[in-house]
């Protein structure tokens, strides 16, 4: 379905490796349930933990799926030996983020080899009913464009020369 | 130095009581450190679980705190009964979110009945030295604009009436 | 294609009326030219009198149409007697503005009572080669997120009670 | 009052001269009225063929000098040789863009080697009264975050390099 072309035929082990590393999608149970060329796809289950005043999912903690899957969307294009960060994210929360288990699907707009803009739909998914009568719904809780920086090498954010600044 | 006039005499302790209810704060470690019309700055220690691959702070838990701030500094300007809700957020990541703690400071720019907009700016502190020569350091490493929108009741994002059509 | 359903059956008339009192629109020599529920194409000639320091569209001409489109597809799916107003919106900028016209796709990404959210990609379209060899080219120049704010009735942005504080 | 030091000695004269070029600041004769390390203000005067479906100023103008605004801000204190282009920019619309004259403050939050983050608040004057009770009232309209890229030579949005892909 992705038209996108890899610069790096190793992507999905890259994208895996430092999933791996981001502890904040441990605390979050994610895992990572569609990988290819521009693609992301994070899952969480909800957890009480996570909460805003009213129970539902904290803006935070759905922000922090839909950045990472943006910030895995456009880790597929980067070329080997680069880390990708982000510059900046906005994002619409559009309905209550209440459900089973949340989806963020991050996928690229825009690659480029300093910038690469993407866009992210978060989902929450539940079940109802019981037996041969469950069923599962899907509603769009929220959506997001991110703009991220492709360095060279696995660094802080923005450049190491503007540290120095 | 807040020029604001809460409508909620009762403002802090509305402030608090939410706070409280905000499970994803007490994952955080978040308090309280600076209450005022118009004006809320909270505070989390680094915690390692909410880091993302480099090791820094997931920017969704940077915005996790700075999306509170923003939300109670609106909150505190609220009439009594109502709640706040985020509508969005934009948020810069300006530096690499690492530190000793984190202090995000919400401030109101435009109160509304319906909509009000604050602007978060988030520090990390670090300390440095030892003894008398311990020194803290202070440096700002995102910023974020939100719009809120204030609800009479406790209720889902946006509008009762939007989840029915 | 829309699966949205419009509130006001004079939708159509009601978006070309107002678009028609929009002095920026005839500025830009915009004119509408897709409307169905949810869905707006605002197209206008490039123009060199809007330029940025290298000719190409100022991004906030280009902001103008995008901002437009969104705001007339939230348009279509309000009540009748309403006004729409953006509360917000980002833009972020793919490649540079130029080309022989600009095509803003505005397009309700979640319609509200209270508050809409729209999403417009921005193409610039360009003619190379003679006769039958002439051939168009679309680009992808920019993408922009929109919140908007429905009134009951054409007042200033937010609320008036608003402006009384 | 700015305490950002200019990489280019030069910089007022290169961004008066870059100001110069931008045809929308002469469509919407707009000029600088601040220019200080970090620091840009751009004013223009309301008129009426830049209005929304109420007169006001369309969403899109504002922005326009905004944007400006924050890209000169980064633009002193560039490197000599470089050019600055926006990335991304989100506003948030306060209040009825209605007035004498718009005044657009660009200051640099964070400026780095690669990419700057820029803050702009747009007011609203408008004169009443007459002779010596005349009195001007300044009213906040809106406020924009920008990132902006510089690069070494004048080109086109984001790299060349992105360009060929």
């Amino acid at each position: 379905m992705s038209s996108w072309i890899p610069a790096n035929a190793g992507f999905a082990d890259a994208v895996r490796a430092s999933f791996a590393r981001q502890s904040m999608m441990a605390t979050l149970s994610a895992e990572i349930v569609h990988l290819a060329p521009g693609e992301v796809d994070l899952a969480a289950p909800f957890a009480a933990q996570f909460g805003q005043q009213n129970g539902f999912w904290h803006a935070g903690a759905v922000a922090s799926l839909a950045d990472s899957a943006n910030g895995y969307a456009a880790f597929t294009l980067a070329a080997a030996g680069t880390d990708v960060l982000a510059v900046e994210f906005k994002i619409n929360l559009l309905a209550p983020a209440v459900g089973d288990r949340f989806v963020a699907c991050g996928r690229v707009v825009r690659p480029g080899r300093t910038l690469t803009v993407c866009q992210a739909d978060v989902f929450a998914d539940s079940a109802a009913g019981e037996g041969a009568a469950r069923e599962s719904t899907r509603k769009l809780v929220a959506t997001m464009s991110s703009t991220l920086i492709v360095r060279r090498q696995m660094v802080d954010r923005l450049t190491a020369d503007d540290r120095s600044r």
